[in-house]
């Protein structure tokens, strides 16, 4: 039950516009994917991540491996019900998590044996095991499981995880629950070629999508799109290439206008609850001291709740005191901002007025890209 | 623009109904009143508070003059408009907390002086200061300055309080601004005589409602209640009667039986953030590991979103993981509760079927009462 159709493409550029298919609603792409760590989109409730925009979210399967467990969410029902979010998730493989959150104890060709970072005790996440979790969790797509590169790596030890990450994913395939959809994901490092090689070959496996991984790990933008570029190129245009872990509203544009369909971050519910706003006017942080009395809205352009409801002076407030509600708030606008982001660009795309970059159509600010990275 | 008016009155008890009309609207009482302590219930937006069965909230003096401050909150269109409560506001005068928060220096007849919790700097709070700081919050209606004892105090101390306390009293009204409607406060510690004397000479001052203070502070139920009683004894039964920081569902109910009106307690909301809920069937301690992998919800008998949307494994999943969502979830459903309460206790009076006590018809289990005395 997955499937995918490119309804637009733009003339001058690679991006495109997409309708994707699965088991629990169609998504328009591209889509940014709110990420819903421990099985809730940090600080709201599904009926206002569906009122930001949201239409498909993401969930994490180290962290819910780890607590509550993953065989206590399918015996409770799966993600969706346990969480009460009706519509499509994807959830990553755990990957990422178990190589930059976990004390690691022995990567083989195996899979990886780690230290809970609950209770330090000793767990095991093999190609098998990602899929049994995930098919546990019953996500609409599921992630191969991915050897992960700490950055800067050297050519041998980017060859060596990408060799890795291919054996992988064949065994995930193989384990695979036949009610999800599997992506690939390409690695390769920094190297151009070897960007390529893993394209080329994950392709070769037919999966039906394929995810850009190992990116924005702390190389600089020039490097990041270089890789990016080096990945999509040998992917099949009709698929759709998921950007893991990105970012910035500059990053998603320019990623979009490459040719990638979906995009996942943080950044949007994290730097909301450290009282940084992204605004098409540039990023707001809360706690300055000129918003004070400050009667007016974050954002004079948005129309979203927090803006249309709550001045920068109590929002502030809030902030200083610890309040709750200032992540609630925070994180509504943000979200709101960052799918009116993606709408935006699906509704330039369509309309033939897609120009590449930031367009005054589109609520992206001068200063937004640099201010949160700072943040993380 | 201030008015009380019984409705409708129990035959068998002092229990009734009454319609109390404020500058921003009509509450119908007996009421439970949710703490705003900073400008917020906590972890709760204005929409949800409505829709939780909130008519009229608390805000807390002491906390909004040392933070933000309340001439900021004045130029911003006061509290109301500050933080989108377009409903009747109740403003303590900031007496109880001076008394139980703050590091005291010196209290005198013209006033306290202490130390800010926030920055250590020396405040002053006077009867007419107090007046001032709820004339720019711009609450429906404003509490007098009343000196709070220590619980237990001698005869003597609560005699001083007392006098202090009337005195206190006619300056407020003297300070007060017309817009707001101002309550007077029995005092008198536990001491009967002294109980129906505050009430006596407060009422003789002459105020739209009164309030009785100093009770729920350490003192066992038989002595809360014979001084409630006392205290209830001497005041107008014309007038509204506002049992302060009262208290649980057991106490709220004898408490309406006695002819008291108005309350208002952290209980629901700083319990639900410590993971209890209040049910019908008793009392729910989510992080309890039996209900790690239970489906049902925290009460079969109600009706909010909570309950009907999630189940106990989840809230407790979130409850361990520390996540907003917990406290979020557990605040809606314990204020759910405390509003289905009070309004199951009017429609009794209006009915002519009060008991006077726990009865069938209201939303009360057996074991409610004590479990969340306990946590706090």
């Amino acid at each position: 039950m997955f499937s995918f159709e490119i309804k637009y493409t733009c003339r001058a550029s690679r991006a495109r516009c997409g309708l994707m298919t699965t088991a629990h609603g169609v998504v328009e792409t591209p889509v940014f994917m709110p990420v819903g760590t421990r099985g809730t989109v940090k600080a709201m409730t599904p009926e206002e991540l569906r009122e930001t925009g949201a239409q498909i979210i993401l969930g994490n399967t180290f962290h819910l491996m780890l607590r509550p467990g993953s065989e206590t969410i399918r015996d409770l029902g799966g993600l969706h019900k346990f969480m009460n979010w009706p519509g499509p998730i994807l959830t990553d493989s755990g990957g990422f998590q178990v190589f930059s959150l976990a004390a690691l104890r022995k990567v083989t060709d195996e899979g990886v044996t780690f230290q809970s970072p609950l209770d330090g005790s000793t767990c095991h996440l093999t190609p098998e095991r990602a899929m049994e979790v995930q098919a546990h969790l019953g996500s609409d797509i599921a992630m191969v499981l991915d050897e992960c590169l700490a950055h800067p790596a050297t050519r041998e030890q980017a060859r060596r995880a990408l060799e890795r990450t291919l054996a992988w994913a064949v065994r995930c395939r193989r384990a695979a629950d036949p009610r999800q959809a599997i992506f690939g994901i390409v690695q390769g490092g920094m190297f151009e070629d070897l960007r390529r090689e893993s394209a080329r070959r994950t392709v070769e496996l037919d999966f039906v999508g394929y995810a850009i991984g190992g990116l924005s790990v702390g190389e600089d933008k020039p490097m990041m799109f270089e890789m990016l570029e080096a990945s999509l190129a040998e992917l099949p245009v009709s698929r759709p290439r998921y950007l893991m872990g990105v970012g910035t509203p500059r990053d998603i544009i320019r990623a979009i206008d490459a040719g990638v369909d979906m995009f996942d971050c943080v950044l949007p519910t994290r730097n909301a609850r450290n009282g940084l706003a992204f605004t098409a006017e540039g990023a707001v942080k809360i706690k300055h001291a000129a918003y004070t009395r400050d009667p007016s809205p974050l954002s004079a352009s948005c129309a979203c709740p927090t803006c249309r409801n709550y001045s920068r002076a109590y929002l502030r407030h809030l902030y200083m005191a610890n309040e709750i509600l200032s992540a609630r708030l925070l994180t509504y606008h943000n979200l709101y901002y960052f799918h009116a982001l993606t709408a935006a660009a699906r509704n330039a795309i369509r309309n033939g007025t897609w120009a590449g970059t930031v367009t005054p159509g589109l609520p992206l600010g001068p200063d937004v890209e640099s201010e949160p990275a700072d943040l993380l």
